[in-house]
């Protein structure tokens, strides 16, 4: 029971229904890996992510660029990819910057066959002075080390991660649109390499950094999507794992989304439990403007993190932002469970003022019905209108930051 | 509507929680996945599997066998592989047996994000006249169908995939030690292969199998093992898929089997819901044999296809033989939920006769105690005994129609 006591792991995976995971636990990860499955290295031993480390091989073919036009999302990527072994003996390797490439994986590698991967959604975008700057990076940090501790994959200093990627960016600049609503879309990715069927902590991983050129969501203003609200089906639940961006989160999402397409319905609404709580949507986050029947008083409503919803950057971004410049105004900012019924009510009443998305993609996405137990939930906008007031202001206000026409922390110039 | 109706979709998914999934819901997908991501294929241009345009490309480094005693599960592997592509456009591509290799894969391909990945788990045996034969292959077909068909990959013809696994199986017949206990282990596995970060059904996918001879998971007999009841994570949820052999399904149970093994035990055993209902053991099914307190019956009890456990060959195996054997000997087989409290408290009362665990590797697996609220419920077995009279009788029933010793339609000659 000592060691128990030592790596306080008990307690961090208690907290595993809980968005919040010990920083330590990456290392007691690492530790309990040694103690069971490797006798040879201590942690005393194993390297850190080392930045001043990078080399970099640039490519001898480099890429044509595509027309702004045709940029298709996730579709086409730059010269270069950043990639960094690690090895449960030795910890982090040389960090590399080589030519966008294959990996060459036995068929036996742990990540084809139990999902040991995760992964993050970030952007870079050019300012109006030519400098390219990230969005909040050290939440995306913070998120895949969650994630990869989650999954026995191995953690690292978010801080040094952030730089090599800022040296990635660089290198790979002239691949990022010089437009607004135009940027690098990039994708860290960290992925268990073992070379064994035995089901067990991973050995050795791969992270590795792609990007790809992307251009607006809306290329032509906002289009309000309508979703189909999922009762059938369950993405997450507690004391699982889908708070955290793991790829196995994902395959399993695409049938119902599918399903929901063939009715028309551009997205599908997970609900959670006999109460039918609305969760998040197909690949964002949600966010309900309602107006409270007895007091009048407006509230903006997302979804809690208790463990059943992605804890979303854009997400987080728009609740700080809501509180900073809303709250002021007369609005609730709330972090609380709503069942879809009480949606559906709200609608009927004329409560429902706007309902949209968050996620990295469009940043926001108005909705404007939500289909629901046979009934098409009316979201707030008029006929000619494709998004609420606040979704505007919240696009304006975040893009404003992201491209560095507002100085503001969270834009992080590389 | 039209076409959604024409689909039965709708069923087909509202059935995820059971465990049935039409078989239909293969093409249904594929058609959806057509019309909604690609024009120009119609389901009847997409070419089924097909066994008899099978290429055989054999190697040229024929590799040395690993000595009986020094096999590593899953970690040594035949001279060969079979790999079959499918694209959405086509169907399924030629199925050609390749020397055993590497897969080359572009960094964006979905497989590494989004965990498009299902696999199987089966055995080849060598029988006593020298013939190999595969143990009720058509279950591990039929499962690995609905797994794909779950997250959006390709399905196929089971007796067809059956046939060319055993022209692999002939091929690198020598790899499969002719002793009792050892087999060739089957790892079919699908994985998608698409080259892009749009979160969608994969427009192709790899299916290939690989082989590992492997040992007795016993060596030198039974070997009992201990359990730990978790209690703060949850693997499976009814509408997510937890019935599935998804890659999904496995990163996430390593945290909690760690933690389980830094206390010193071997598995964990999921408890769901506040009831704390028995579930499945880390990966395996898990048996109880319980003495009734007021009848003094005595009832094998496993839990039911609820969608949160496997749906495991050995377990329907093993409720097979003991409708068939043990029932008319005065027993009850019941496929019911049990709470944990109610099997510590038959314990206690000396009603718990014996507890093990089903699947593949092992066959049956004895638990000699559960950890479970601080205490340790011992789960029957004498301090000198290293398994029950069941776990016995199931182990040497198996194993006798596995290796053909007895005549029995599960048992397949390739």
């Amino acid at each position: 029971m000592k060691s128990l006591q030592q790596l306080t792991r008990q307690k961090a995976l208690s907290g595993l229904a809980m968005p919040r995971i010990l920083p330590s636990q990456s290392v007691a990860a690492r530790r309990l890996w040694q103690r069971n499955f490797s006798a040879t290295a201590s942690a005393a031993q194993l390297a850190a992510l080392d930045a001043s480390k990078l080399t970099i091989t640039k490519t001898q073919a480099p890429k044509e660029l595509t027309p702004n036009k045709d940029l298709v999302f996730g579709k086409t990527f730059t010269d270069h990819m950043l990639s960094i072994e690690w090895t449960a003996a030795d910890g982090w390797h040389t960090p590399q910057i080589v030519p966008y490439q294959n990996l060459s994986l036995d068929p036996s590698t742990c990540v084809f066959h139990y999902a040991f991967e995760c992964f993050e959604g970030m952007k870079a975008y050019k300012d109006k002075t030519g400098g390219t700057r990230l969005f909040r990076p050290n939440k995306n940090m913070e998120r895949l080390n969650k994630s990869s501790a989650r999954i026995a994959l191995p953690t690292f200093d978010g801080e040094v991660l952030t730089k090599l990627i800022g040296e990635f960016v660089k290198l790979d600049d002239r691949f990022i649109p010089d437009a607004r609503g135009y940027s690098l879309y990039l994708r860290p990715t960290m992925i268990g390499t073992q070379k064994t069927l035995g089901v067990g902590p991973p050995g050795s991983a791969l992270l590795f950094v792609i990007a790809s050129p992307v251009g607006p969501y809306y290329p032509t203003g906002f289009k309000a999507i309508s979703l189909e609200a999922t009762d059938y089906a369950v993405r997450a639940w507690p004391g699982g794992v889908g708070d955290k961006k793991l790829g196995a989160n994902y395959a399993p999402c695409i049938l119902p989304q599918l399903e929901a397409a063939s009715r028309g319905f551009q997205q599908n609404l997970w609900l959670f439990g006999e109460e039918e709580y609305v969760t998040e949507v197909g690949t964002m986050n949600l966010f309900l403007a309602i107006k409270n029947k007895e007091t009048g008083q407006k509230e903006l409503i997302t979804a809690p993190l208790d463990g059943t919803i992605l804890e979303g950057v854009t997400r987080d971004s728009v609740l700080s932002l809501a509180r900073e410049r809303l709250e002021p105004k007369g609005w609730a900012i709330s972090e609380r469970k709503i069942r879809m019924a009480d949606v559906a009510q709200a609608a009927e009443e004329g409560r429902l003022i706007e309902v949209f998305g968050a996620g990295t993609a469009a940043i926001v996405s108005p909705v404007r019905s939500i289909s629901y137990r046979g009934k098409l939930v009316d979201c707030g906008l008029k006929a000619d209108e494709e998004a609420g007031e606040i979704a505007l202001q919240m696009k304006n206000w975040i893009e404003s930051i992201q491209y560095g026409d507002e100085a503001h922390p969270w834009s992080v110039v590389v």
